[in-house]
Parts: C-alpha cells; structure tokens; sequence
C-alpha cells in the first residue's frame, strides 16, 4: 500500500487547543500508511516580510521543505473575529508566491462548526494559492466546550470513526488525483 | 481645535510597500489637529497565543497602550491570496479579547481598488471586534503600479487633495460620534 505524508496545520498556539488535540488525534489514528507531520516550526516564523522570502530564515526554509515533501495538508484553524487566525494566516502568506504549495491537497478541519466565516476565508485563501481542497475529506467535529483532549477524542469510538473515515477519504482523493494528473 | 490621535496600522512589512508610503502620505499631509502615529510596534509583536495575553509581553502591551491613547485607527492592508495579511491580522487577534478596540472609529485605506477580498474581510473582522468603520473616510488610491512613494503621493495634487479630504471626514465622523455617544 502506498504510503503518503500529510502536513498538519494548528492555527492556534494555545496549548489546549481542540484544533490540537484534533490533530493529535487524527496523528494516533492514523494507519501505518498514512504519516502525519506536525508543523511545528509554524510557531517559530516570523512575521511575513516579502522583502526576506529569499534569505534563509530557518524556520522558513523548513516550513517550505515539509510543504515540499508533503502530500496534503491538514489545516484545523481557530476562528478568531470572523476569520482565520494571524498565525495561521502569516504561515500561509510564508507559501503564497513559491511553488510548493501548488496544487496541494488540503483536507480542513473544523472543531467549531457553527463558525462559518473562518471556514469560508480558508477556502477562498487555498483556492486562490491553487491549492485543492478534497471536499470529501473535509471534517466537522463540534468539540466547542466538550473539554475533550486527544485521549478523550481518540477514546470515542463515534469520534474516532469520524476521524477515520476522514483520513480514509483523503488518502483515496490523493490517491486518485496522483493517477489521473 | 479640538486635537485627536489616530493610529496608523500597516498590514505589509515590504519596505516599499505602498501601503506604508499612502501612511507616510497621510502624516505628512495631516493638519495640525490631526495627530498620526505609525504603529511600528506591530513588527515586534509575536505570533498571538492567548496562553500569553496577560504575560508582559513588551510589544503587545505597547500596542494594547497605543490602542487605548487612539481616537482612531487607519488601516492600510495588502490582499495576500484574496484576505488580508497575517501581520495585519495576528495584531488585530492580539485585541479581540481586551477593551481597547471597542467602539474604535476605523478609515481603512486600499491602495488596490480592484481587490476587494481583503477590504471584505477586514470590513467582517472589524465589525466583529466592535469597531466602527467610518465609511465616509474609507480611502481608495489606485497605487499599484505606480511606482509612487510618500514624495511621490504628497507631490500629486489630486491625490494630496484626496488624502486630505479622506482625514477631514474622518475627523469629522469622530467629532460627531464623540458628541452624539
């Protein structure tokens, strides 16, 4: 079976974040042939100037090297004002005018489902980096209050059979799209 | 005359970035009522965690302290990827939770008036934090591909002549709020 590597994108650095612990989640559910990286370094870039795309920041080489190596995204963000948060916003800014992003599979994750607004930015956002979103992987898990962390996720068989089949969906849509492109 | 104060919030951290030139522009062409400080704090703000919101942080309780002295903000945002930028939004995420922002009259000012995205979004962003937009300062200046900086703007009597006028109502729309709330 072929194995993929998905990037996963927190856009929230609380430490209790459900964007986390989806994440955390997904990673532990995951089967052998589908690894998912956490974009860590995300918390460690700095704010986008254009003016230092191209001289050699650290955090931004390795965020593009795991973009570059990665076969899909996984963006679970925060929505903050009606929209996408600024850490996750700025990463992104970080991949707007390279070539690594093109054309990723992007699978989104949505803990608060009743917000739309952040989840409709995101979408404009990777549409118009030309990115792809895998509408079929798309995951709404309302964890808003349930004080759920990974455990509590992983150890809901509802839940983790939701996160599962998520994957399992993703892994087909990439699977397919590398056949057919 | 009564005298205001109004912070000045650039979204792009380009150093020719005409976002940052129209600021300049503004402050300049300001008569003397007219106080415009740049909030150059925003370079320095770290990528916002509401794990740290009351933790001391130098440059966040500068911009939180600017934000309270402020009659007013203008800002002035790029569209990246049709929203707004992740500089511009991490600072505005780092005044969603606090009192400094409420009510706050807003002039935003887009320097690409075939982009729309971002004006949309920040309109949704700052609505949702209570601001109020000043729709009668709101300033559109086509500048890309211009290649004008601040000299170059103060020096074209039309646009100096719009600037002005675009201060002037906004001056005015604060009086009357100041009055009327």
């Amino acid at each position: 079976m072929h194995t993929i590597q998905l990037l996963a994108l927190c856009g929230s650095l609380r430490r209790q974040s459900y964007n986390r612990a989806v994440i955390e989640a997904l990673q532990q559910l995951a089967p052998a042939h589908i690894q998912i990286v956490s974009a860590d370094m995300m918390a460690d870039l700095p704010l986008f100037n254009p003016d230092l795309e191209d001289s050699g920041i650290a955090a931004v080489d390795a965020f593009k090297q795991a973009t570059a190596q990665a076969d899909g995204f996984i963006i679970a963000s925060p929505e903050y004002a009606h929209c996408i948060s600024g850490v996750l916003k700025n990463a992104l800014d970080w991949l707007v005018s390279g070539p690594e992003f093109v054309d990723m599979p992007v699978m989104l994750v949505n803990t608060s489902p009743r917000a739309s607004h952040a989840q409709a930015a995101l979408r404009e956002v990777i549409t118009t980096m030309s990115g792809h979103l895998a509408e079929e992987a798309c995951l709404a898990v309302p964890l808003l209050g349930s004080d759920l962390d990974c455990s509590g996720i992983v150890a809901r068989p509802d839940l983790a059979e939701h996160l599962r089949n998520a994957l399992q969906a993703f892994y087909l849509s990439i699977g397919t799209r590398t056949a057919t492109v």
